[in-house]
């Protein structure tokens, strides 16, 4: 059983975030704001509202994290958009990215022509244990969680089995991080504005000034290894192993494609979508594969007519470092095992290869767990418009794909986009 | 801007639920499986759950109320449904009303034709002060509940600006309480299986068993004016006009119209589906209607072809009594400020001239918020197949109506249902 090719095609014609990051003053419905502002700025022939039909909106617990509800009408009312239907989609981390393949069902279906996806997480309210306890939520309360298991946790025995399994070591963890904190560093929405390098000078500086002991970090590398600058959370990942806690929105329109002209002459056309689920982790026979993201790959494949070679720009769900290694090899860029020799290559580089997160990732963009999604798919608006600025990639990508995983695995959503 | 008529046509082959109640021992998960179960038995000519494609599930809040997020692949894992696409859809108390109207535009777009929609709450493992509050997330946590607002407040607001307004009395309340008990007293899966008067005839039977001073109740309205045996919460609502906090999950399987022979002979099929958001309601400008749900009823009736008057039986959210008087007048069964009386006159009982919530209602029934939604198409399910048993209304009806709200009315959602 497979799914369908879509008979009604769909366009991306307008793609905006806001930054992510930690920002104290504002709650989820003003960072909503500020993504879909930037939305509809690069909707290039314009954008009335009214002309929106139904909002999807990803968020995975604004509950938890904000004490708010019922948050779909809130974000519709917050642009304006009220009365159109307004659905929250939750799939852990992967809700945005679910939202936008409902948005794309809800064109193919006729009901709606023109529908505005958007996610948003507002976490940084908390205290770090606190988001810590919500996230595990999307394990499974009954069967994991009382193990001990916190997302870190569950990451990290990912990472081990595919340490031992296929000789990886923590440097092949290490180069996604510099690779992703590289790509990051220019992208002016991102979290952490720096290259490893650039922290690791900054410290290096702190300690000059306060006339601490100044380390002596030879490279990257050296500093990552080091336990005080980049301390353990569960073994084998360090802090720069994990993606951070973050603020954030985002925000795609998604038209119908014969009404694309009305609002870009260079729309970006979404040719394959996949969804699958799976059971959680504690029951997978293997934990170095996610069946659930392979599956939803192979959808959207088959559902654009191409290959993982086709690939030439992609934005992967990389949670925790090991998880951008796991992602390329489902989805078929690298065979099993070979991923993290690809990284340690450099073929993920932003000039390598097979580019991967050029954004700078969850890792260093950062991750408001329901934006994530819809954030992959910004940047590879970006992309494929040549108009990524200093991490744009070379050779005028016209194929790119996004790659979101909720919880474990027990979600995953594939979405592959093409420039014409 | 309307909704247009559905282009392919979708059917139901099958309904089920789970008790509705208090049910300390079962998880949400628990109780999903037994929705599945008898919505799997309803299926006339069987079902092998390897032909399902998708899962929606409506839920309001299984992190507040169980600490458990990132519940749709759970609950897919649970009936043995994964990899399958498993989407969480929230939309406050219209959170599976909506996963319908999802999993109908699903079937229309032709990327699935046989999708699985449920919903599913477990709300009474937390004590009553914490579920008042986990629900008041549903209302603006910024603007509403920092005054003091609680749901039964929200609902307290509309019902005396509604008296004021028309001359509808506490009696007026009381009268769709007392007939929902009536119904509800014939639904062996209702929270409640009895009537006002079984009630009443209990407490005299206990007091006099005890030895304590026996109530001198005439009738019904006396007990339902007495503030020990109906309390007030919040004026002019007592405890008898509001649902209770409810465990319990709902599920009805959709198929592609040309599909359902293949399931049964007796398909209930989906004409019509509106669904429309609001602001909240302190931005409102009449806490006496629900626009929101006025214009999902309208694109509902547009789509099918319908008028009100068309409507032989309905299920309405009746989440606390002045709901159901909104309700009825919103969905134009009667004229504003009229509905009361309609009500009062006995029009909406299982045998008047509109039958509304022979389930019970979210009164009598229960109110597992997220499950809410699918609960009531069960309901009208039986009512249409002419196999509601002993409230089974008469004439045999073969157009029914769903009418579910999130929230205060920032959510509704309405469909309509046709057997042929």
């Amino acid at each position: 059983m497979t799914q369908r090719k879509i008979g009604r095609g769909v366009a991306i014609v307008g793609a905006g975030m806001s930054h992510f990051g930690a920002f104290p003053d504002l709650a989820s419905r003003d960072l909503f704001v500020r993504a879909f502002s930037a939305m509809r700025a690069s909707v290039e022939k314009g954008l009335d509202p009214a002309v929106i039909q139904a909002l999807y909106i990803g968020n995975y617990s604004s509950e938890l994290f904000e004490g708010q509800g019922h948050i779909a009408p809130l974000m519709a009312d917050w642009v304006g958009l009220t009365p159109i239907p307004a659905i929250r989609i939750e799939d852990a981390c992967a809700s945005s990215g679910v939202a936008l393949h409902q948005g794309i069902i809800a064109i193919t279906s006729g009901m709606y022509d023109i529908v505005l996806v958007g996610g948003i997480e507002k976490m940084t309210d908390l205290p770090t244990e606190q988001v810590t306890d919500a996230l595990s939520t999307a394990g499974d309360v009954l069967y994991e969680i009382p193990a001990g298991f916190t997302f870190p946790g569950f990451y990290a025995a990912m990472a081990s089995a595919y340490m031992v399994r296929y000789g990886a070591t923590s440097e092949s963890l290490m180069a996604v991080g510099i690779k992703n904190h590289d790509n990051g560093a220019r992208n002016p929405k991102a979290q952490f504005g720096s290259t490893i390098s650039d922290i690791m000078a900054a410290k290096t500086a702190k300690a000059q000034n306060k006339g601490y002991a100044v380390p002596s970090w030879e490279n990257e590398l050296d500093f990552l290894h080091d336990d005080r600058a980049n301390p353990m959370i569960a073994w084998p990942l360090r802090l720069f192993d994990c993606s951070p806690i973050s603020d954030g929105a985002a925000a795609v329109l998604l038209v119908a494609d014969d009404l694309a002209p009305t609002f870009s002459d260079h729309p970006i056309h979404i040719i394959g979508s996949g969804q699958a689920s799976d059971v959680a982790l504690h029951d997978r026979p293997d934990p170095t594969i996610l069946r659930a993201a392979r599956r939803a790959g192979q959808q959207a494949y088959e559902m654009a007519g191409l290959t993982p070679a086709d690939i030439q720009v992609a934005e992967v769900h990389d949670c925790f470092t090991i998880a951008e290694l796991l992602a390329t090899e489902d989805l078929g860029f690298f065979e099993p095992g070979r991923g993290y020799v690809a990284a340690e290559q450099g073929l993920t580089r932003r000039h390598g290869l097979k580019p991967i997160n050029t954004s700078g990732g969850l890792k260093s963009k950062g991750h408001p767990v329901g934006a994530s999604g819809v954030g992959q798919v910004v940047e590879i608006w970006h992309q494929l418009q040549g108009n990524a600025g200093e991490r744009q990639v070379s050779g005028e990508p016209a194929i790119g794909l996004t790659h979101n995983v909720g919880g474990t695995g027990q979600t995953a959503v594939v979405h592959i986009f093409e420039r014409r």
